[in-house]
């Protein structure tokens, strides 16, 4: 099931898509009610509990997609140099601050506020950035489905509620000035999500999906799922470890190689740009800079 | 004015403290009550917008103290590294796994989630950290009185609502593996917050107080607010050239010299411990450890 965060000329809703159009089954703030369909856990109950069958329809066209969370205030849990070919780009970069390995022998995780979410088709504001460094990160992201504390690697997949696609916008120098990475990470705009979130029972194996960054229609990244460092369950059992997930909670798993900074010399997104992050079995998330 | 989040044997509420008891100025989740008031702005507009003066009271000895915020999903934004001595001690403990600098040159930010908050008197958890690590930061906190894009730092004050004190409770070990510091920072109830914020027009001068960490009764830091690298304008300044500050965001601006760490051989925190954080002007923060 796809389930979308959006808004029309009657205000922001959620929905569950179907082919080119939006079974609206709730008004007002998504957030509340995304949160009661990712407690019921699967397709099959949010089917019944949520009423798809009676619920109006809208054109998908019709309407625009907003980040698909529970809480614009939420932090998203991020994990960085997770793909083999990126960390070993990001280290020979020069903009690694924290670098003393290349290949990191623990998940290396950090925030980006929910101040900086936008949604499908919405700018990306890369004149925030004063030092014009601005890259991409296209990333698979989880959403956490139930309350997770201590999960062990083998029982991981049970607390997935589904995935969507992170753009983990970045200023590189910001990001390198600041050594830890939340201001290079976090300014307003520089994390689009969406542009729905298709739920796990839908996708099957997720390891078994490929990742494609375009800029302006041209191939920037590509990888499979499957060549995460830190897989899925690992990410699920090291973050439940010592912190409770909580339903609705986003991990954003890393970028594989290929973001500007990969090529020599950099090439930085610029106004006009338009960057778009597919994986097979969810979508295309798509945004312009300006 | 001094505001506190509660919770009673009637649930949770929010109250402004008057000597040995607390005018109640609404109950339920004090949240979007505290936003109320952040948005009212000083404590003669919040006296006569909340009816203080009418509001029930009861005894402040009969409450629990709840984290004085306005979101428990929101992130914390916290500064490392912000006094010159503390700076040094870290530089030099062989933890700081993001060091190029023993001083640095710009802020270094990082956040602690939601999750990880704790209020006046709950337990710090330290069974949580299996590395045996844990050690206590005591820090001023800023909550965020108004929107904030690109404020100068001659304008900063006049974005401050009030002040509160937060023990920016670290696992040592998991901070350095980690290599970007969330893990290590947010670990559940690592971050006891309160006891409650202290407006800012009854605090005046900010930097004239002084903060003081106690375990068990012993005293570990002791500095003047005027000694941070980088004051509470320039903070503001930095983030919010690029991110918007909004009503309600915590600044925490970072730990003097004297933690667990900076002394040899390190000492970590143990169950039966009690830290206390005391800030002149505010109150004091204190957790046991368990």
């Amino acid at each position: 099931m796809i389930i979308a965060a959006f808004t029309d000329a009657d205000g922001p809703g959620l929905g569950v898509v179907e082919g080119d159009t939006l079974a609206v089954i709730s008004r007002g703030d998504p957030g509340h009610a995304l949160l009661d369909l990712i407690e019921a856990g699967n397709s099959a109950a949010i089917k019944i509990g949520a009423q798809v069958e009676n619920a109006p329809r809208v054109a998908l066209s019709a309407v625009r997609l907003d980040p698909p969370v529970v809480s614009r205030d939420r932090a998203l849990i991020c994990v960085g140099k997770n793909y083999h070919a990126h960390a070993k780009e990001f280290f020979g970069s020069g903009f690694d601050s924290t670098a003393q390995d290349e290949i990191p022998e623990e998940p290396v995780v950090f925030a980006k506020l929910g101040s900086s979410l936008v949604g499908q088709g919405d700018v990306i504001n890369a004149s925030l950035d004063p030092t014009g460094t601005v890259d991409y990160e296209g990333e698979l992201a989880v959403i956490i489905g139930k309350r997770a504390h201590k999960v062990a690697k083998a029982d991981a997949y049970s607390a997935v509620f589904g995935y969507t696609i992170c753009n983990d916008v970045t200023s590189r120098y910001l990001q390198k000035r600041h050594n830890q990475w939340l201001i290079g990470k976090s300014l307003d705009s520089f994390c689009p999500l969406g542009p729905w979130i298709v739920t796990a029972d839908d996708i099957g194996d997720i390891t078994g999906h490929e990742l494609v960054t375009r800029v302006n229609g041209e191939e920037r990244q590509r990888a499979m799922i499957r060549d995460l460092i830190f897989d899925i369950p690992t990410l699920i059992e090291t973050l439940s470890a010592t912190m409770t997930l909580n339903p609705g909670d986003v991990i954003v798993t890393g970028t594989p190689a290929g973001v500007g900074i990969g090529q020599d010399p950099p090439v930085y997104l610029q106004p006009g740009d338009r960057v778009s992050v597919t994986i097979s079995g969810i979508g295309t998330l798509t945004n312009p800079v300006a």
